[in-house]
């Protein structure tokens, strides 16, 4: 496995547990009624939505109303062995909603409510089915804002279990620094809780964290709190166009070693521009370029702005043109979060393949540059986008997933770039997660600690009934 | 034990496995010769310095050198089952370095050299027994510096333990925060590394803030690696009073809600302030205090002191009088650090009884005047200074531990204390960590979620060997 860690065994059906799956089915249909689904639509649309991997469908969807109903059917799936794949949006890239054993789905779609607001102490508790964008439609008149935005609009318990991050992650953190405390069913069926909603706390192991990417495998989350951030009074931001993709990753560099307290620095290479300017309507000039933006008061935008322009400079950037006018920002950052549907627009009958990698930031030009060279070499299609601030990028390979020798390359190519993340001392996924995708890489990066993950999950879940074939595989 | 969490079965002796101690103790005389001593002096000298629990003394104090050594004694003490304590700078306050069933103290203070600093990504890779003072000292010229700061010149392997905090972390958040990775020999006498070092990463558990704040139970660390952060082009610095403690506190928040982003926001009582006055001469007016600290360029610092200046006049504060200076605010962060041993020094010859809660901001108001009255009703001599920014804050209680009486009447005060904290969603420790003291109030707090703290210390350390009788007790 570790040498060609992205080979289909990934996609083998595990040992299913067909007496068990049927004795499961028989009492969740009778505690749920029409809201348990075993109809192959339903089944179907809860396995990967944008990943490549192949589907692998669960037997039955369960539409959970409440945290009781969660413990139901974790009881009833701890009694028979049967696995248990906690549902979000569908929004995760690395098959971690796919059911390799089968077993039920949990649909979070409808507990999707904001159980309280505390605006003093800025936070929140949501339950796990609400989506960031609506988080933040409810939390609109209060002046504050949840800052963590993956490119899709995820819900919370899926970016909580993935330790998503994206576009503001370098000046508000990822989701392991902004979720003060889960609640989970854990493999007894009952429901635990991981911290009190103080700021902090030193009371023993850091349950909160290790629930935060444990991708629903040692238990399903019924609650999540959040810490919640002050709309700033003021935000800048604009677009700089580099000569090439090192000065503009130098200029980034700077930026965050002389302290500039950037909320979103983002790098497009010439072809990602180019798929933006075509699907959101822009017209910047087709060079790699930053994103930027600049959250404080009217002063101090101004002033971050400036510093920044004056590196831009430096580093041969463009005119380093920006806006406190929300709309024209607005289109900018709906732009930013399209990439995916940019490039699926240039290539609608192809599929696509959607990685991610970060590096300490002194190695992004180097590794970013790298991968560039290698996509041309081996003539792939693959725009690069990244959370330049954070040394993580992303590519978008387009690809024909029906041809097996494509297939082959673009594999070739997502193992090269992984390796060349560690080589780095990088990690092979800043914020997309394992899944079903990167197990093998996972070994290759953190050798025995995997172990060590393994002892916890067979400590916490002694069945392997929660989300089963993802992260590791059992020693 | 939950009715009465202090009762003294912390200090009841384990079970001592005498055969396996002897053959340890033979085996590690053999390896580190002069590096390795029982008599009583060093044994003393490596349980507790500035804690009110009785002391328990390890049978054995190896002095390491390298990860190599730790592995050496790691698998003897596995392979007889003796217990292994690492030890940093002795300044935890809850018993974390107690012996309650013996065995070997590891001590790290050879085990001290920075390994690498990271300019470009503003990171450092320290062995664990290097102090933060030395650590800072270390970093000066490169225009970095490490930003968490507890009380005691404590070590980053012991910081990182007990997941600790101090002044700036308002701003630059806790230990969590602020480990990127370490290495910890495990339970089978190899050494594992948590993560690589990017900034982020979604590769499965988060083994990193696992160890920290697991207090020595789960491994021993061997390096820490660390973010660091820019030494602020300018700093501000002042002093404010208020009329009484509940003025001061909403001034807190409400520097806190309006995001004005302040590095440190200390808040003092008026008898905190007279033992500092008379320790570390100053000439504070008596009365409830804020220190503050801004970070940033002239402008920035200008504009927040500035901010904070109408904050504090709004809530009856006294002119709040900043300064750039640097010696005068060297002496008054001094003087803050200094607050135990100003309080030791208004009666030497008593102990004195460090704890610590944290809430919600919201109910710091509450929390800190609620525990004042319960202080004057109950005639203690106890000042509160507190990390008011977080909602945490400290009580030095002095009292005759040799006086029955005071002792219960102590005890009986911190369970008020942390049940104060617990109605008000917040935490029994928000830096001090559990040890042997709180073990009580952590399973008050966090109930069924210790029975999975429980599951991993059993899954990762079976024969409880990495320091027991600390966070829990066994099922």
């Amino acid at each position: 496995m570790e040498e060609d860690p992205l080979a289909r065994e990934h996609a083998r059906p595990g040992v299913r547990n067909e007496d068990g799956i049927a004795a499961v089915l028989g009492i969740l249909k009778q505690s749920f009624g029409e809201r348990f689904q075993t109809g192959e639509a339903f089944r179907a649309q809860h396995t990967h939505t944008t990943t490549y991997l192949p589907a692998q469908l669960p037997d039955g969807v369960a539409f959970v109303e409440n945290a009781d109903e969660v413990k139901v059917i974790v009881k009833a799936c701890a009694e028979h062995k049967v696995p248990v794949i906690p549902f979000g949006a569908g929004t995760s890239l690395e098959g971690q909603v796919n059911a390799p054993s089968g077993g039920i789905s949990i649909d979070f779609s409808r507990m999707n409510k904001v159980l309280s607001v505390n605006t003093e102490d800025l936070d929140c508790t949501v339950e796990p089915g609400i989506t960031r964008e609506d988080l933040n439609t409810y939390l609109r008149d209060t002046g504050l804002f949840f800052p963590i935005d993956p490119g899709a609009n995820a819900s919370i318990g899926g970016m909580a279990s993935t330790r998503a991050s994206g576009t503001n992650a370098v000046r508000y953190g990822t989701m392991k620094d902004n979720v003060l405390s889960v609640t989970a069913v854990t493999a007894n069926g009952e429901e635990i809780r991981t911290a009190q909603r103080a700021r902090k706390s030193s009371t023993g192991y850091d349950l909160t964290r290790l629930f935060v990417g444990a991708e629903g495998t040692l238990g399903v989350l019924t609650s999540v709190t959040l810490r919640l951030q002050g709309i700033p009074e003021k935000i800048a931001g604009g677009v700089c166009a580099f000569p090439d993709i090192e000065s503009a990753c130098n200029a980034v560099i700077m930026t965050i070693q002389l302290g500039i307290p950037v909320a979103r620095i983002e790098l497009l290479d010439a072809l990602q521009v180019r798929a933006c300017n075509a699907y959101s309507g822009l017209s910047n000039e087709e060079k790699p370029t930053l994103f930027l933006e600049f959250h404080g008061n009217e002063q101090t935008v101004a002033i971050q702005s400036e510093q920044f322009a004056e590196i831009a400079a430096e580093f041969g950037g463009g005119e380093f043109r920006w806006t406190v006018n929300a709309e024209e920002r607005a289109k900018l950052w709906k732009a930013r979060h399209d990439v995916y549907w940019s490039v699926k627009a240039t290539a609608p009958d192809k599929a696509i393949l959607a990685t991610d990698v970060c590096v300490p930031i002194s190695r992004y030009a180097d590794c970013v540059t790298e991968t560039h060279r290698d996509i041309l070499e081996h003539g792939l299609y693959a725009p690069i986008v990244g959370h330049a601030g954070d040394g993580n990028f992303h590519t978008s390979v387009v690809f024909d997933d029906k041809d097996e020798a494509d297939v082959a390359k673009v594999e070739a190519f997502i193992a090269r770039l992984a390796q060349r993340a560690l080589s780095m001392d990088g990690t092979c996924t800043g914020e997309h997660g394992i899944g079903q995708g990167k197990k093998g890489f996972l070994v290759e990066e953190l050798g025995g600690a995997v172990d060590l993950m393994r002892q916890i999950k067979q400590a916490l879940d002694p069945d392997s009934i929660f989300n089963p074939g993802k992260i590791f595989d059992p020693a």
